[in-house]
């Protein structure tokens, strides 16, 4: 038997509609032919593009897919740090795979506290009055955030879209989770309260559809659409558009909303199981996030318990998780006592179980 | 009617085998389920990657599949001005999207001379004593070069792996034109001559296949293969595997040499006619090269004569070409009167009909 993992944050492979998605394949690789299989715009496949620019209510041209949100991400930051050299602003903690990549860039990264609430704005605002020089951008997850599960309030979102437009600080919104949301209301992405024009706001089919299908989109401010899209093109010429026409095919086919309503199904409970298992294997002094969708919860083991020790005593028992402390800026003493819970990819019942075990080992 | 593209350095959409790919795409997707639309290993689609190992007479674990080979490029780039830094050697000239992606890195770039037998090895060995810190690597097109067509003879291969195995220099040898021959004998690449202990190996199904697959793959030394692999899964966490596994099955089924024989006509075809059409169409004191393979040949005006001018008339005349000026390392002054001719994407008698504005443009 495999070990539980709690630490992989990918859907379960049941979650994804394979026999759908071959079907979509099948047809958009007979209907266009050589199209799917040949050289392309840098930008993406272009019904897609126009489908996400009719969900954002923007322009086609302004939307890039990407090759996955991620590689996406280096292309934002790389184009970032060059037209605006400065540090980079992040929550802490916050998704590793980007730290990782400004670090590779020798971007200088400052983190900014956050809470139950999301980004703390003061803490915002306090590093922009902190320093003359005006950071390069402000990289922020404001929904069931990765790796916390919080999401950022109402009255924050609001807070945050008027300091950055006050400073003319760039944004990049990452937002894969927002739609697979269980319950509760959503909040208005700082896209649209800001208006897109120093806001750039990034999602992906990876937790919607699949994320094999390595398709991130970018929409970003007017002016800005040409440069991004083109940098992708120097970086790899034309994205697969196979697996980008099979996106297409899906939702143009209505098997969006349908699909993404058996996500969140398959996702709330395995949601629920876990937050059910931490109430009753946890010991006194832990504490967790209660996320209203995406894929995390974030356990507070409390003072005095390490991560580290913890994950190297699950490993023993079959049992994964991420340590808090990868989330966190080099340098910081934060997440030590931290852990983050995917509930994405195992089957309720061997998440209850893989809890059971963390929680006999806290004794 | 589109103007004549002697620019674009792609394949003809009749040499792309749309509808046996389909059908692969369609088989694997239905046959592998969930597999080809979830995360997997970073460094591609595991048939995919024997099947390129057992061509090379290489371990597996030496094979890397890239999304594309472009993206490739950027990571064996960045990885070996990390490891090793220093300047890059290019021959010059040389294809420009490598360029365009070093000057993005920072990376000091030295041209070395190359006549019609390829790289000139005394040109690398003047270079290797002029400076006493040894280069970060060389990048080299020993076959059918982009954008000269030219190829490396036998006894330039063979001295050039003799030194850079005496220098320890890192090389990265790109080889997506090599399979595309249409007569003569392949001469050994410089990854067998050294043994591939210090020569990383690079093609492509771009030009066997088809591009827009965006299967690029590298053959690494033993030691370096897991970093690189690292350092891909650190930019885009995995490859689409549905392109991949296309491929796969494309290969399984027997129809890659088939397949290449196809193109190889296909593309003859096209060669000789613009060979013929130049013999025909262009003034005394003009002079080209004649590939036996690959996608391009390069024209050399002649003195007085500059190809920024012809390109602005040809564009005029509705025929497009790429300027030598383009593939010259910024600073030099090479490439003013030579022009790079695509025979790829064309059919014969617009190819024909390009060559032919082109004679009457240069009179």
């Amino acid at each position: 038997m495999a070990a539980i993992s709690l630490a992989r944050g990918a859907p379960a492979l049941e979650l994804i509609p394979a026999a759908e998605l071959a079907d979509c394949a099948r047809a958009v690789a007979e209907r266009e032919g050589a199209t799917v299989f040949a050289y392309g715009p840098g930008g993406g496949w272009g019904p897609l593009r126009e489908w996400v620019a009719g969900r954002h209510g923007v322009e086609p041209g302004r939307v890039v897919l990407t090759v996955g949100g991620l590689l996406g991400f280096v292309l934002y930051a790389e184009s970032l740090l060059a037209r605006h050299p400065g540090r980079v602003l992040v929550e802490e903690p916050t998704y590793d795979r980007p730290l990782t990549i400004l670090r590779r860039e020798g971007a200088e990264i400052v983190p900014l506290a956050m809470d139950e609430e999301g980004l703390d704005p003061d803490a915002l605002e306090a590093e922009l009055g902190r320093r003359s020089d005006p950071p390069s951008f402000l990289y922020t997850i404001p929904t069931f955030q990765n790796p916390s599960g919080r999401s950022l309030s109402l009255e924050r979102r609001r807070r945050i879209a008027e300091l950055v437009s006050e400073h003319g600080l760039p944004v990049l919104e990452d937002d894969p989770y927002g739609l697979v949301r269980f319950e509760g209301k959503a909040a208005p992405s700082l896209l649209e309260l800001e208006g897109g024009t120093i806001v750039t706001y990034t999602s992906s089919f990876s937790k919607t559809v699949a994320p094999g299908l390595r398709t991130g989109y970018f929409v970003l401010p007017a002016g800005e659409a040409a440069a991004f899209e083109q940098r992708a093109v120097s970086t790899y010429i034309s994205p697969p558009f196979l697996t980008q026409a099979t996106i297409a095919e899906f939702v143009q086919r209505g098997r969006f909303e349908p699909n993404l309503d058996r996500v969140r199904e398959g996702l709330r409970g395995r949601r629920d199981a876990m937050l059910d298992a931490l109430a009753k294997s946890l010991p006194a002094g832990t504490s967790w996030s209660r996320p209203e969708g995406g894929y995390f919860v974030w356990l507070e083991l409390g003072a005095g318990r390490d991560a580290s020790q913890l994950a190297s005593r699950a490993a023993e028992d079959d049992v994964a998780f991420v340590r808090g402390s990868d989330f966190v800026v080099s340098g910081s003493n934060g997440g030590s006592s931290s852990a983050r819970l995917a509930f994405s990819y195992e089957p309720p019942e061997r998440i209850v179980e893989g809890i059971r075990r963390l929680g006999a080992l806290l004794g």
